[in-house]
């Protein structure tokens, strides 16, 4: 269990580091890959060895959603998040970017609305868009040093249009843990609304010492009727290139809809992907998942004091994920010479603040899960691009 | 590349033996499992060894389909099909059976029909019935050992709902391989009759000495504005459970329908699979498939010996797959008693006949990608059960 353990991603077919140069322009020889939500260490051990395993058996037919992969999921929920589901609720997606699509069609028709909440994780308004629906963006409001919601607003821009809530919980990008009471309110203004909620919580093991992660279902278990809740083992354990999530819907009307669509594409998750997910969740992923956040802990920590040394730059403080959201509104500088100076002098390929919709316009969002010295080497970089606002 | 070493898929989750019991009431602790198209031997080794690759690198972050991928698949068809393609009419999807889904629902509405030869792959009607389409089953007609096209007949079955022909080549469950004067009869027919062909060769690679197989896109490319081929190395290489298929379509505009049903589904294959399916098509990969094709032509000829000795039992002389069709209509048993006789007496698991469609009534066919131990012994078993004929 080293984070530290240096690893070359270049040349592996990842988009993180292989594509970043066609992307933003940096090159990987000397760039930073800080974009795309995957990290640049090896998953657990578990599941490298349910790998190796199947590899020694070397038969690869077919398989099915088998009740050793539910009943890990369901093992997890309730150990890890103090969630009991029934293992009939699990569905899977080829991931969750999928599971959304899913949602969107199975509940809403072309014209119709989507509430998502910005800034936000870009892809609910890319899948959105993409599926001939509106985006009704409702903007969170800035408080302090993170998001509150303001619900009145929200609901004063709602047409009539909408069908459903797109949540993310925990926030990305901000890495905000939504209090028991906020998530009822938004369950509230789910039901009030008539909207399906959609609760994507595939960050939700990512969590710092000392925060605590609700689910949705455990603050507002009424909700559940009208609820899908999405959750995925690919960012914690490093797994998203397997393309498997979880859809969570205990309602069995709302179940069918999303069971018939999954029939009739004739959907099946790819054999080594339950295999290393059923691997993950057990004791041994649970311990390395600890590790993990004592080392993500370590790396927000140091680059937070890092960027609060550059004037006018500010990350806000993470209870979860290892996306780091920095405003750099404070240098007064236009978004293009802000990006040139992380991109050419830096030679940092954060994900760009403006794609995550309003409020990330003067903001970039950089990925912490990788080697702490490509972070403190990362912070070395932003404060030399920066060094004339000392 | 020993296919005789012995390995136990029992406990190891993938369906043909582990849900065997549940689905035919044959036991795995002494039943043969003989239904489902995948194969009881593990992959080529430079299949593995790309997994024991994976697994040591241990990062399985975003991927996407990169060229490695796409030369490989052109690579293929050019050496070992004589086909030549442009990399960018591949597109991927779960599995052909998802590739079949997509295009039922791409290319026609609820309510429309779809045409396919009978006795065919059982999934065809399932899929196009599941879409809500009508299945329009025009009949193959037998002649001598084999089956052959009867089109003035199905003309005459055409209700001008027909809006697709899912056509397969090789065919399952006959193996039999298509001449190319057939197969420009069936792409004329389509373009008659204004019918996407969607031709699934899944089976393509699974051709024994001195046959040779053609692809339709080399006996009919004059029909390749109204084609969708579809392949994978999921057969050839035992990867069935990786859900990775090809459906290769020149035509730009009916390659936009199918690219714009992933993009919105927000597709992407497994980055396992896609380093599977890469490392398959090589020379490493043809040179086990050959050594494959001489096992399988061991087990065939055994097979095919075997049943000839049991009166009124007859195996159609397979051109190309592993899947032996056998028909039981010599015996003058009922479907019931036939079926009694293999489950029970023999305790084997055979693909029933019948849900292969009219034609199918009193065949069972027989999966031969085992052990030759395991041939020998199902024919042992089979002309025991049988013995009261001799
Ligand atoms: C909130 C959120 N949802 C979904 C996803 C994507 O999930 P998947 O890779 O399973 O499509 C991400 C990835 O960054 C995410 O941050
Ligand atoms: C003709 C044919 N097409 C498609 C398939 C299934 O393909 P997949 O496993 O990729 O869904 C099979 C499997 O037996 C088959 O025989």
């Amino acid at each position: 269990m080293n984070f530290d353990t240096p690893i070359d991603r270049r040349g592996q077919k990842q988009t993180k580091w292989d594509r970043m140069e066609e992307l933003f322009g940096v090159s990987p020889a000397d760039g930073l890959a800080m974009w795309t939500a995957d990290s640049d260490y090896p998953t657990a051990p578990c599941v490298r060895d349910a790998l190796f395993k199947a590899a020694e058996h070397g038969v690869f037919g077919y398989s099915w959603l088998h009740d050793d992969y539910l009943n890990a999921v369901a093992w997890w929920m309730h150990n890890r998040h103090g969630w009991d589901i029934d293992t009939d609720w699990i569905l899977t997606a080829q991931g969750l970017g999928n599971a959304i699509a899913l949602s969107i069609d199975a509940w809403s028709d072309p014209g119709d609305s989507v509430v998502i909440f910005s800034p936000v994780y870009l892809e609910f308004s890319v899948k959105i868009k993409k599926a001939g629906r509106v985006v009704n963006e409702c903007p969170l409001k800035r408080a302090g040093d993170t998001y509150v919601l303001d619900l009145e607003d929200a609901q004063s821009r709602l047409t009539g249009r909408e069908k459903l809530l797109i949540w993310c919980s925990p926030q990305n990008p901000s890495g905000r843990i939504w209090t028991a009471e906020e998530l009822r309110q938004v369950a509230d203004f789910a039901r009030k609304n008539n909207l399906i909620l959609v609760s994507d919580e595939v960050h939700h093991d990512l969590v710092y010492a000392g925060e605590k992660f609700i689910p949705m279902a455990v603050a507002a278990p009424e909700a559940q009727d009208i609820s899908v809740y999405l959750t995925a083992a690919s960012k914690t354990f490093n797994i998203a290139g397997q393309r498997t999530g979880n859809m969570i819907i205990p309602d069995p009307e709302l179940r069918q809809a999303i069971k018939s669509r999954l029939h009739v594409l004739d959907y099946m998750p790819a054999g080594l992907s339950v295999a290393m997910i059923t691997a993950a969740y057990s004791p041994e992923g649970a311990a390395w998942v600890d590790a993990q956040m004592a080392h993500l802990k370590k790396n927000r920590d140091i680059f937070d004091s890092g960027i609060s040394k550059i004037p006018g730059v500010y990350a806000m403080p993470l209870q979860s994920t290892y996306l780091a959201w920095v405003d750099f509104s404070g240098t007064g500088m236009t978004y293009e010479e802000i990006e040139n100076r992380i991109k050419k002098t830096a030679k940092i390929a954060p994900s760009p603040g403006p794609s995550f919709g309003a409020g990330g316009e003067t903001f970039m969002r950089f990925n912490l899960a990788t080697q702490t010295d490509k972070v403190t080497e990362a912070v070395t970089r932003l404060q030399y691009a920066f060094r004339d606002l000392q």
